[in-house]
């Protein structure tokens, strides 16, 4: 399932990038003024294949999952609180609800791992385990489990996608998951665990050293390919990191823009451009998480985040926040005319 | 009147603010891992002295005025465009159009000095002067004018809050208003010519140097008193900058808050400012213009600027792309529950 998928993952038109650029260049204003907005009109329109494309129906597709790695005293917060937050996302009482509410996004909660029975329904129930071993021991999980979490990341937004919604964002919520997050762009950079290792939900300094050891003990247990994402998942992920990647392939295969959130999303991000290159292509970065390494993770994704919100919440908050600014390009595009049109000089 | 409207702006509320901050501080999410959306909270708690905040009936306040110093050629378009583009302004055809659009914002266009007649009714009608004077050869407006030009500001968005608009913009449109921008910024800072002077829209090096010439001159001639705010708009300022000047100042007054566009809106805000500091506390900031000169303006006004959208088209787009993002912060305070409402420990 993923090789057909990443088979269906085809580099945006050219030839409609280049007929919205000319577009947008003829607007009446001076060229290049409104900036990203141009681009995300660009963008936009060679997916869609059209010059007048939409992001009304946007949608937030957040999945849960639990990590062994807890035992390793990485997390300020109970692992409880991922089961509890996942119902919240039902309930409508997280940060990302109160961001996709004001942006009119439905919000798809997935359990992919929580380490405890959700009992709310509205909670899309894929769940694999109940959370991943933990990566300071052995690998998180097996290579066919992570096959699997990834198919579930495409399967969820393929279902997603085929109830209408055009532009997507994905996130995640995991108890001490920024410590898997570190680990895999740790390996996939080859630079040091201290580089890339932050405080997650408010670490102290200490604490975060003694992350930086459990980061960096992860990869010499496990000591993953980085060459192979399945390896590099299996060994020091975690299933809701690995249904993000297939979030990403799945939308890219659908033809339609996903938002990466930040740290933590951007890491996902990472392994399905390294599947799949032409990925890329349809990602729209967000905002420059506070997170460390979130800046490192988006360079070398090659994005720029134009939100600089201090934020470093997860659940896919900074990327709803995005729903209204890609509209905007839309909006651009619909509604400004052309010097032509307007029968007036170059601005 | 501006002593009156001056005396009116209070600082906002300590208490209200102290409320507020605890409220954020115990949302379901890490302390402060929401970042500038808690302080947008925050400061909308304490603007409006409760802790449910709204933002959402939305104005962007738009001032049409002309320069003088066009004949000293420092646009590339001709001055024309400034009544062209106030009339889309009504027709809904210009950037900032399409973005209060999409954030289902008004537009209150005003003309305050165009150099033409505006034939269309929407744009209000607050005309001063067909144009100011060529700042490089003397002052811009007599002094009496450019009080006349702060109040209109004043008066308009007095007449918008008293429509019940909860979230403000202000914008303007004026072909070369980037010179007298600069100009006052350099008397304001005084920074050389050359290190606050950038392309506008979208001049040439050579074409830039010269104007780096042009804005030299008007200081040099002038010599604009850098500690009377009334006497740098009359001298090297605009109608329109004044206006917007106005705008602020009526805004904090009133007791609304006011998003500050890029470049010339920054510095019709720092004279704002210098008028009224408490002006400050109802001030948020949009996007980095990609103008020079925006950066060093936005540090002196000692703001933050969550957007870095490669923007520079003025017209209170940036300004109107935020609109969003603080009503996102509304919610934030109206649909996330507390630690206590949730029965669950520090995330």
């Amino acid at each position: 399932m993923i090789e057909k998928t990443i088979e269906k993952i085809k580099p945006i038109d050219a030839l409609w990038s280049a007929k919205a650029r000319q577009r947008v260049d003829n607007l009446i204003k001076p060229v290049g003024s409104m900036g990203k907005l141009e681009d995300y009109y660009v963008q936009l329109s060679a997916i869609q294949k059209t010059l007048s494309p939409s992001a009304d129906k946007r949608a937030v597709v957040v999945f849960s999952g639990d990590h062994g790695v807890i035992e390793e005293d990485v997390a300020v917060c109970p692992q409880a609180v991922t089961l509890q937050q996942t119902e919240n996302f039902v309930r409508g009482y997280t940060g990302v609800c109160a961001i996709a509410k004001q942006a009119g996004a439905k919000l798809f909660p997935v359990d992919v791992a929580v380490n405890g029975e959700v009992k709310l329904s509205g909670v899309i129930d894929r769940k694999l385990a109940y959370g991943c071993d933990n990566i300071f021991k052995g690998p998180a999980m097996t290579r066919q489990r992570a096959i699997a979490a990834i198919e579930i990341g495409i399967d969820v937004v393929s279902d997603v996608v085929k109830q209408g919604y055009n532009l997507l964002a994905t996130g995640e919520m995991g108890i001490c998951n920024t410590t898997p997050s570190a680990a895999i762009l740790a390996v996939l950079t080859g630079l040091d665990a201290a580089e890339v290792t932050g405080m997650g939900a408010n670490l102290d300094d200490e604490r975060v050293r003694h992350k930086i050891e459990v980061v960096r003990g992860a990869i010499a247990v496990n000591q993953p390919d980085k060459t192979d994402v399945i390896d590099i998942i299996s060994k020091v992920g975690g299933y809701e990191i690995a249904a993000m990647t297939g979030a990403f392939l799945g939308a890219a295969a659908a033809g339609v823009a996903i938002v990466v959130d930040g740290f933590i999303a951007t890491v996902a991000a990472l392994l399905a451009v390294q599947l799949a290159p032409a990925t890329k292509d349809y990602l729209i970065a967000s905002h420059k998480s506070y997170e460390k390494g979130a800046a490192i993770a988006t360079a070398q994704l090659g994005l720029e985040p134009p939100l600089d919100m201090a934020m470093r919440l997860g659940e896919g908050s900074g990327a709803a926040l995005m729903f209204n600014i890609v509209d905007a390009a839309c909006y651009m595009g619909k509604e400004m005319i052309t010097f032509d049109e307007a029968g007036i000089g170059v601005v």
